[in-house]
Formats: C-alpha cells, sequence, structure tokens
C-alpha cells in the first residue's frame, strides 16, 4: 500500500498571538513544521506544539526561517549563504533542544518562506541550508520542495531528502509555483486542491496548470495552517487520499 | 597535580556591537562561556567564538540568560519557573548547533546574570535549568556557583555539576556575593585578586570579607571579561596559580 | 445632554498578526487607543489605525507601554521610573509622528497594562507619565482609571485629566479590579455589562460588587477589544446609554 | 564671516551597548544626528545624548534608519516607499518626544545608512522620507548628501534642505561616494580629510578623486564617529575651518 506524509506549519504565533487553529491541523497532518523563533514562535508555543505533536503521534521537523517576526520570514532578507547557514544551525539546534524537552524528537527539517523560495532557487543557499542540517545532526531529513535546487542540494550533501508538492498551489510549465497574485496562483477549494493533490501523487508528477506532467519523486504534501479554509481543505485533501488507498504517514516519525 | 579552570563570559556582542576582547581572552582562559542569543550574542559572533575557542583548544559553554537584549540578562525579569526551562532548553540547543557548525563541541551550561542570580537563591528555578539542560544533553556539564541552590539542583538531577568562585567579587558571611554598590564588592586590583583567587582555592573554601572560611569544592574560576582591567586581571590570576602549582585545565573540554 | 466617551484599545497587532476587530470598533466607540509599537503596534499598524479612525470621525489617543511584545505589556517589567517617564515620551512622540501622517491629531494618552497598573498603585510611576505627557505636549488629556494615583498625577501635572470605569470589570470595596481569577473579576453578559455601566454613570460612582458607591467623575467607559464577545458588548454598551439619553462624545476628538 | 555645520552620528548604542565617544564628539561638532532605536539607540540613550548636546549647545536631529538592529541599519531591507514613510514618521515623532523631555529641541533629520543611500539614489524613497518630514513638522530642516534626489525630493516637499559632504570619503567623477573596499573609498588621515573638506568648502563643489569640481551648495561637514581616529579627525577638521576663517555654526539650532 502506497503511503504519502501530509505536511503543515505549526505554531507560528508569538507571545499573545496566536496564527491558525493547530490543535485541529495536528489531528489531520501527519508532519508538523514547527517554527523556531526567528519568523515566529518563541519557546513557549514550540514546547506547546511539540507536546501536542507528540501526543497525537505527529512527527516533527525544524522550520527555520529568516530573523524577521515583522515581515514573518516572507521578505527576502539581505543575508549571505554563511548567515543562512548559521541562522539554520541555531534554530534546528534550539528546535532539537525543546524537543528533547517536551519529550519528542526531531525529524526533519523544512525552510520557511522567502528562505525556502531562495534555497529552491539558489544553490549556494540551499547548500548553506543542508550545511547546517548535515552539522547538526546528520541523521536528520530535509524536507525540499519537489524539483528544486534544495533537493539536489541535500542529497550533494548526504541528507535524507523529502519532496513535497503544494495542495492550494498552481506550478507553471518549469514546475515553479505561479506567483502570488497571478492567475491561477491559488487553489481554495477544497475539493479542487484535493483532486490536483491525487493526480500528481499518482502520476509521480507535477502537474502544471497547462496540464504538463514533470516527473518528480512525491514524498508528502503540504496543506497551509493559516489561509481561510485550512482546515477544511486539509481534510478533504487526506480524504481523498486515504479514500484512493494511499496511506497518510510521516515519513520522519521519531520517538525519544 | 591539582587542576582548576578558569571561566568568562564571551561572545557578548551583538550585530556590529562588540564587547570585551575575546581574543584576548581565549589566550587566558580554559571554559569560554558563549552568550545565546537571548540577553546578548547571535548566530554570527555564536559560530565565531566557538571557532576561535576551538583553535584555541578552550572548552566551550552554553551561557543562557533571560530573553533581554535591553538589559544585558542582568535584570529581575516577570517569568515563571517553567518558562526559564524552556527558555534554557532553546539556547542551550542553539549553542550545541552552533558549536557542531564551528566544528567544536559544547561541554557544559552556564546561566548568565540575573538568571543566575535567581538560580542561586530559588531552587525551584535552579531545578529549572537543570531539567532544561538534562533533557537537551544529560553529558552536559553544570558549571553552577559555588554552595548555591544550582549545585544541589544540578546534583539532583544527576548532572556533573562544576562549583566556580569569583576572581573580582568579595564575599559576605553567607558565603553570598556582596551586592554591587556596597563596600568590599568588587575586587579590582589584579594581584589582590589573584591572591583571594589562590587562597580559596589552596583552602578549599571561600573567604569571606570577614576571613571566615566556607568550605566548598571549587571546580573552576570566573573573570570576567567586560570590566575595565578584565585581560590584566584573568592573566594575573592565572599566572599565580600556574606558579602555585595549579595547572589550568577545562573541566569540560570536547572534541567533536 | 450629558455625554459620555466609550474607549478601546486598538492597534494591537504586529507585523503579520492581528488582534480584535478593530473595523468593527471603530464603528461604536468613540475614542481609540493606539498602541505605540512597544507592547503591539508597528508603524503600518499605527498608521492604519489613525486613517481608519479619522475616516470613522474616532478621537485617537497614544496607548503606551512596557518595552515587552512577548508579553504583550502584561508583564510587570523591571524599569525604574525615569525609565517609563522616557519610554512614554517616546512612544507619544512616536504616536503624533503617525498620526499627522495619517491626517489624524493625537488626543490623549492612556496607559497600557502592566504600566497602567503600576501608574493606578504607585505615584512615582504616575507621575513619569504625566510629566512624559506634559513634556511632549502639555495640551493633550491624560485618560486615567478612576480614583487612581494616575488621576492625582495627571492633575498635580496640569493635564486635562479623564477618568474613565472598566464596562467588563467588577470592583472591590476600595475601588480596584477584581483580580483576574477571582470570583467577580469578569462581566462576560453584554446585558449586565451595559446595566453596570449605566448604574455607574448614572450615579457617578464606581459600584463595587457588594453594591458601594465609590463616588467618582466617569468621563468615559472602556470596553475591550479582545475579549471574546468584545464587539457584542461594546455595541450593548453603547445602544444603553443612548437609550438612556446620553450622548456618546470622544473627549478628544481634534482636527488636524 | 562665511559659516558651516559639523555634523556627526551619536546615540548610536543600545541597551548596555555604546558605540563611539559622544562626549568627546559633541565637544566638536555644531549638530549631532541622534539614533531614533530602529537601527541604533533607546529611550535611555536618546534622552542623554539630547540633554548632552543641549548642555554643550549642539543642535540635534532626528536620525532614523531601517528597523535593523542586527545590521545596524546598513543593509538594504525590503521595504517599500510607503513603509518608509511611515517608519521615518514614528522615528521623528519618537525624537521630537525625547528631545522635549530633555529640554532640547528637534531641528533637522538625517537619513541613516542603506536608507539614506536609497534615498539618494531613488526618487520615491527620497519622497518618503521627506513626505514624512513634513507631516511631522514642516519647520524641520533635511540634512541630505550633496547633488542627491534627497536635495531633489526635500526642496520638491518645500522643506529647509541643507547638503553635507563627508570629510572621509572619496568621491567618484559622478560625485557618488566611493564604495568601501574601493580605492580611494576612504581618507584615513585627518589632515588629508581637513585639506579635503577645506578645498570642497572654498570651491562650493565636491571634488573628485581625479580632481573634478562638481558645483553643489555646502551646508554641512559630517564627521563619522565611530571610525578609528573619529575623533582626532573631527578635531583636525573642525581646526582647519576655523583657521581658514569659516566659522562653525549649526543650521538648525533651536531652544525649547
Amino acid at each position: 500500500m502506497p503511503t504519502i506524509d501530509l505536511n503543515a506549519d505549526l505554531g507560528e504565533g508569538f507571545g499573545a498571538y496566536r496564527c491558525g487553529d493547530d490543535a485541529a491541523m495536528l489531528a489531520i497532518v501527519t508532519s508538523a513544521n514547527v517554527a523556531c523563533g526567528f519568523h515566529a514562535g518563541d519557546p513557549e508555543i514550540m514546547a506547546e506544539t511539540f507536546a501536542l505533536a507528540r501526543s497525537r503521534g505527529v512527527a516533527v521537523g525544524a522550520h527555520p526561517g529568516y530573523a524577521d517576526l515583522p515581515g514573518f520570514g516572507r521578505r527576502p532578507m539581505p543575508v549571505t549563504a554563511a548567515e543562512i547557514e548559521r541562522q539554520v544551525a541555531y534554530q534546528v539546534g534550539a528546535a532539537q533542544g525543546l524537543a528533547a524537552l517536551a519529550g519528542h524528537r526531531l525529524g526533519y527539517v523544512k525552510a520557511h518562506g522567502a528562505l525556502a523560495n531562495r534555497a529552491a532557487a539558489e544553490r549556494d543557499a540551499a547548500d548553506a541550508v543542508a550545511r547546517a542540517v548535515r552539522a547538526v545532526d546528520p541523521t536528520l531529513g530535509l524536507l525540499a520542495i519537489a524539483r528544486t535546487q534544495q533537493v539536489a542540494a541535500g542529497e550533494a550533501a548526504g541528507l535524507a531528502v523529502h519532496a513535497e508538492i503544494f495542495a492550494d498551489r498552481g506550478y507553471d510549465e518549469n514546475g515553479q509555483l505561479i506567483p502570488r497574485g497571478q492567475a491561477g496562483a491559488l487553489v481554495t477549494e477544497p475539493e479542487a486542491a484535493a483532486e490536483r493533490v491525487l493526480a500528481m501523487v499518482r502520476a509521480g508528477a507535477i502537474v502544471t496548470a497547462a496540464g504538463t506532467h514533470l516527473p518528480t519523486r512525491i514524498d508528502s504534501v503540504c496543506v497551509h495552517g493559516d489561509s481561510a479554509h485550512a482546515i477544511a481543505m486539509a481534510r478533504t485533501v487526506r480524504a481523498r487520499l486515504e479514500e484512493a488507498g494511499i496511506a497518510l504517514r510521516g515519513f520522519a516519525l521519531r520517538t525519544p
């Protein structure tokens, strides 16, 4: 029976602010990407999220981003690849520490927002992320956007790389995400998103807006936790996958 | 031949700010307490300090403090023991990550400033620090102020506890540091400081302002990196100890 | 026809985070206390809130708090009265700047959270707030909790002081707010809150949990913007006041 | 008798960090550009710097920068012109507030670091700065790098614009600063810097590295407070100007 992972960004609050319905999402996904305090998250929220994920049997990954709380890590920041390497090592280490404290164990790393976009497109940034992960713990997996520099960099670094597709985003003919604001960038209807996911998983390929199939390994499907219909969409995607006989299973669930 | 450790707080800059002469101090001490980004320090400075310490053969410890950059971690912050536990776990993990990236390996943890003062006096805070260290890595040592709650808490948690005295601070009859601003609080003359250190190490006791001996294990001597005559005092303390036949050796030097 | 002001804390988001339904609240209240970037708020949110308030004809005040984004300004911070004075002057000036940019004009100042609690109870903190306001602009009003040190300090400083009561909080026999967590601390039912407000406004007195009347001037009623039923309660309070023939009017509405 | 202004960036510390010898510099310059808490500075340091400048009879300006403490405001940040406008209004207002509290009065605004570089080159950023200054207080002067978009934008906004040259930087044939790292970027010898300044002031022109004269109004000379020989260079520049019969006078000294 084929299996796949379903991942979402969680623990994205800060201080008194909360973002999304983490408890609901943890009942659906198999992997939780936990913000590490740079673009969102703080030690309280991280510990709470790791503990909740553990009680739900959900795998956890560090979700490092740029040091940019005002921009939620979505702005391209003026940092070098060397600075990225050190900022990722810091955040992954911090996440390991808090996961351990919460009785869970970190399984993988997934870059966030503008850092992920840069690591997808630029090999030096992708290498910096991969080097940081390997230095901190070479047994950690790397969850990377399918068909990007991150996949290549992670494999070159000897990491276990897992490739993800997005449930709610359209792809152009190069396999790139259609930028927000352009037609076809977002898939907002849960059933439509679920159909697309199922088609791509079955085909072993990204299906572009024009219908082209771009072959790729697909290990995980990313559902977004902070969009309007996040929970409904995640539930629908999961249900359709299960109905199609594809089991949901985290690729990096570890026990302390 | 008896041995002792000499430790100092290093890497206490932030961004473009620098604090103290770390390179000079790393040529003198055997253990470097590295700030972890909450009260001082950032990923760049941490990586640089770990790398420099490694090249000098100096042991490194995480030096977690309150999340208080404006107050340099010297202000008593309104946090619970549970929050301390999570903030320490975060910082120790982050330091492990960056030490690994820099090719070094973290050997111990020492609390900073107001957090250290609270953990010295209040058992619940001391327990929180000890629990955090044990959860992140039970093989890490705990460098604690001699004759405080931190020593007891660390031992109760099963950690390897190392006790320190201060080269430049006077002690009252209870073995407490005389508060800054009171007579006898600071020892500013390097020779006087070195003589006091030597007397305490030989006696295996804190020597109070009144001359009373309060027995304690002494594993390390703390020299401050940011006072006016920091480097001169550290050199003098080291020289007197060596002249007295006491070898300087880090208690927690690890290799990656 | 008697008049009264209805005020609420607005603009309490930060970066991508939002807090409460500001647009809805601005259709109800006559004065908006705008967070100034220390405990919440940022230049984007401040400008947006000032502009929205202006378009609604709602008066605006600076709502300075402790420099404590992680604690939302609700934690007692270790700062001196002199530091409070400077932090308030900074925030009030910043709010004036952004109000001017947004085409509005600041009318008053109201301290937030733990800073307000301290200024209510401690005269030196209350004096610090009053001195800061007077130094920045002596024509600004001071919105203070009724029957507190803030009222006395503001009047001693020569400021126009306006006293507020809370719609959703119970009062003890000393006229103090019953601490959260104790019985009677919170009034959650909109009609009950509105009845209490009306009774106090008519009596010109705080009505305690035991029914005692503690005479005080009442210039404004504070409704909270971030509680569960915030909007409903605010609407009900406003409706009851108007039905009773009390006109809602901001005490400090200014035009640029 | 001709006059000119001598300005320097001051108050560039943060929390426990200090940067440069402000007291020494305030005995030399006629205008102090005071950091506003975004790239450096905090309410304590701002108040202290304003008070010291007042006691020295030195004019004070707000020195707003990007919200980038880690990068000291020297990194090009991903913000729009509209965001610049709001961030500058916030900082100028805050500086007005603290200057008033310290018994001084703000006379002008000068952008810092990467924000200044952008406003020098890009008209929309220059307009944003000018609009913010005019909105907060149209009587404030604008201190701008000579022959840049900032001068044009300030004049178009109806502000009193004052043009500055740099004592320690070389200029290319377009009147642009030679980028750091290139030959001729820095003038490190005090006498050489003083000679260049005198030549430019007498000529009423920027003198390029090749000796070309590019005519410009010169109202002020910027000396840097944080370079190695900052104080010596500032003293020498001032002395040469005075020996040449040019009086030093702040263009925007105001009294409260």
